[in-house]
């Protein structure tokens, strides 16, 4: 817009290059500054001498007077357009295993943290406490998409609460002092007392009883976030499976009764069967402790690994699964169908849902207006999954002990293409890997920004093949020899089977028209 | 999956109706805890009198034994698809408006807190910490897009960095003491110090230094996160526009040196101006000081507006801007044309950009490797946008004083499907609207979730027309009597230009399928 003006008020005798005016068109605003016939002399000026000239000359302008002046009004006529975003390159994704190699920070703990950190997805910061990387970030947003997709399908509506919860609230519950160490706490200043919200059964239940004439019909009323949590783990270990700060849905059911209540838990219990599903993970539902969260009923989401910090029991006969924590020590027997044996196993914790009855809308007057035009307290329900969590627990049980394997639909990238190395036979297929990036993105909705070019031309194409191994890009594309025949193929590696095989361009559109994305 | 199983397991020589099916998907758990024969029995039972039988029968299954009992193993052959999603229903939407009429909570100080208070977009917490309710993180989260793609087309690459900053990193930088009372402080279990991140340069700046052996190749290297920021107000006020728990954009920079790093500088700006031209604001880039954050040169984006705490100085003849405390008291001639006199006007500030030059790297030693193979510090920038400041600034400078009117493409609904009220002479127009309201999420790829239904058919149009302008939906459709005639038509409201026009249902299709979402 601004440029266009700049371009039209100076009327240019001698308009640059297309070229050079995609270089200079960081001069719109400068030129703002300069009387037309200076600019004129300027653009000139950077014609000739781009671009060591233009960065000298643009220098001087902006330390001299740099300032963007006119008030840009509402453009009415036209908007600018979403900005087309190239494929990103390997060699400038920040991924620190790009940067330094050899080199690890910290102890290593399990295998989803070794992989992470060694393939730049994330970097410590203080205990507990992570820096989240582009690429494991991008694997993060996809998650809270297929999450949120499945909230909505049950009727969960998004919302957002502070972190800082007043401590008020806190002791209104009692759970001010049972915490403990567990919680962050600060006061303002003005010396209130705050905690950071470990999870925000107070906060909702004040939400709700704010309003006071939420009639029958609203409910079941779902609401549910995922914001970053806050716990003060004694001991923070193994990467994102037990940090101090994490990312955490949070759900909380508003219900009628008792039996309308036990129906949504089902509902929110089903869909957290279905998230699992679809990425794929093996997974179990346990009877668990409610813990100072309270309720009377409570079952955990885990997926059965080694490193898991919770102990399991689970019937080889009948399949109940209980947390060892609600059993009696030293029980062997299944209670539930008194034949089968109960058999040890680990796993992670992963999702935890709770029945809460009465305990929070009770203390809070959370009401809702019943048939019969009468006040009731609400019957509610708490449910959490860990983003982060689930994110490095996925890595966890599907990787090998070198190579990451994520759940498909959430791998931050779903396509790798491989240019030939500089100077070698196949150069020239270069240009083709570099269109064929582009063009997959472009041509196949469900690719539009998955597709990664390792630029790393200096390299072989066996170490850029190793290192796509060890970031589990679900397809990776060698662009070699064969794509500059008369009738181009490609190889391409299917990383979740293992299969690799030869396609032409056809083949190759077809098949990553059906790789899942979120 | 389950479902499908328990089906077969059962074969039911009495299948339940489809319609029955949906009610009673929920049954899946709990029949893995009834015998076959049982589940036979429950699923007939229920298939004879649904619904309240089978939420009562359902109640005492789940109160006995609920537990859902086997190891669900990844799904090789049907991983279950995306959920279909219904339009929202007005009715069902947690937006407190429709819950309580006239009562507005806390002290009203400006036009954008008190309409996203009366419409149900925002609820009061803690003092300057806000609940945003679903309508209004619909229209954040579109916000956070636009903002992702203006950053990726610069090359930026989001990351996320922890809020809990190590008080040894803010010694570091000298910045410990000098934040005062503004930053928030907290002591860990172990009593390490932390305070919550207000902005990031040291973090980020660690994180750099953290990589030993980055090259020149790799700069420029924009590193930006969207995440909550804290600061203790002394004051919050204005409801998003000054509080203490707050979403901002953080974008960090790293050059070879100051010519690029003013390169970097200015990309960045020109994207602001970019973002704020597509949410089509009124907008003015002016000369800034440098603050606590530090640095030699910044500007501020601000939206004139008579709320504004910011107060500028804008030349009439060059259109030189600046903040006053980056000018002499009593100043009114323009020191840059030195001709134009200097008028007072007040903006919201929306964007703030700093070139922080080797003040945060050198303290850190946020080194890279250049040309000539030695280590050199970095040059930085930093760049702030305040995300949920954008979102009510808009509303403040956008709306009349009792509708909002949204930027368009971070409108959190576009459309808006009006069905008669109940018992009125067009009542059979209620199918269509609630057909058409589907139809248009599904035909329209734009429109995918962007349409709802006011289904609250006990209130007369007229009434529902009111809220729908307060809300301001870009875009309103009245199925009425002319929707049921042999070429049905439909009254559309397009309320960001005020039109009203009869359309057939292809003339709504092709008004819509250019509705601008994100």
């Amino acid at each position: 817009m601004q440029q266009a003006a700049v371009w039209r008020n100076c009327s240019l005798h001698d308009l640059p290059e297309e070229e050079d005016i995609s270089r200079t068109q960081n001069l719109a605003h400068v030129s703002q500054n300069l009387s037309c016939q200076k600019m004129e002399g300027f653009m000139h000026h950077c014609h000739r001498k781009l671009p060591t000239l233009l960065s000298r000359t643009l220098f001087k302008a902006l330390k001299r007077s740099y300032i963007s002046c006119t008030i840009h009004t509402s453009p009415l006529v036209s908007v600018p357009s979403k900005p087309t975003i190239p494929p990103p390159l390997v060699s400038r994704l920040f991924q620190p295993s790009n940067f330094r190699e050899g080199q690890e920070g910290g102890d290593m703990t399990c295998r989803s943290q070794r992989l992470m950190l060694h393939t730049g997805l994330i970097h410590p910061s203080n205990p507990g406490c992570f820096y989240y990387l582009p690429v494991a970030l991008r694997s993060m947003e996809k998650l809270v998409r297929l999450i949120d997709e499945e909230m909505h399908a049950i009727g969960g509506q998004k919302i957002d609460m502070p972190a800082l919860c007043s401590a008020e609230l806190w002791k209104k519950s009692g759970r001010w002092e049972l915490m403990g160490k567990e919680m962050f706490r600060l006061l303002d200043r003005h010396n209130a007392e705050y905690c950071l919200g470990p999870t925000h059964e107070e906060a909702v239940a004040e939400l709700f009883a704010s309003q006071t004439t939420i009639s029958y019909k609203k409910l079941p009323l779902l609401l549910y976030q995922v914001t970053r949590k806050f716990r003060d783990e004694q001991k923070p270990k193994f990467g994102l499976l037990r940090g101090r700060e994490f990312y955490m849905k949070d759900m909380y059911s508003f219900d009628i009764n008792e039996e309308a209540a036990l129906q949504t838990y089902h509902s929110v219990c089903q869909s957290y069967g279905r998230i699992f599903d679809r990425l794929g993970l093996t997974w179990v539902q346990v009877q668990a402790a409610t813990g100072n969260i309270g309720g009377t009923l409570s079952h955990e989401f885990q997926l059965p690994a080694d490193i898991g910090e919770d102990q399991l029991l689970v019937c080889g006969n009948c399949g109940f699964s209980a947390n060892i924590e609600t059993m009696e020590q030293g029980q062997t027997e299944c209670s539930q169908c008194q034949t089968g044996t109960l058999t040890e196993s680990k796993g992670i914790e992963v999702g935890h849902t709770f029945y809460l009855g009465a305990k929070y809308s009770q203390a809070f007057k959370a009401l809702f207006v019943n048939a019969s035009n009468v006040p009731a307290v609400a019957e509610m329900g708490c449910f959490g999954l860990g983003v982060t969590r689930i994110l490095a627990a996925s890595i966890e049980v599907m990787s090998s002990e070198d190579a990451i394997r994520w759940p498909g639909c959430i791998a931050p990238y779903q396509v790798c293409v491989l240019p030939p190395k500089k100077g070698s036979k196949a150069n020239e297929a270069t240009l083709v890997a570099e269109k064929l990036s582009q063009s997959l993105g472009n041509s196949l909705p469900n690719l539009r920004g998955e597709v990664v070019l390792d630029d790393r031309v200096q390299m072989t194409i066996g170490k850029r093949l190793k290192d796509a191994k060890v970031l589990g890009y679900p397809y990776v594309v060698v662009v070699g020899q064969k794509a500059l025949e008369n009738l181009p193929s490609f190889e391409v590696i299917c990383q979740q089977s293992g299969e690799t095989m030869f396609l032409s361009k056809e083949g190759l559109v077809d098949l990553l028209s059906k790789a899942e994305t979120i």
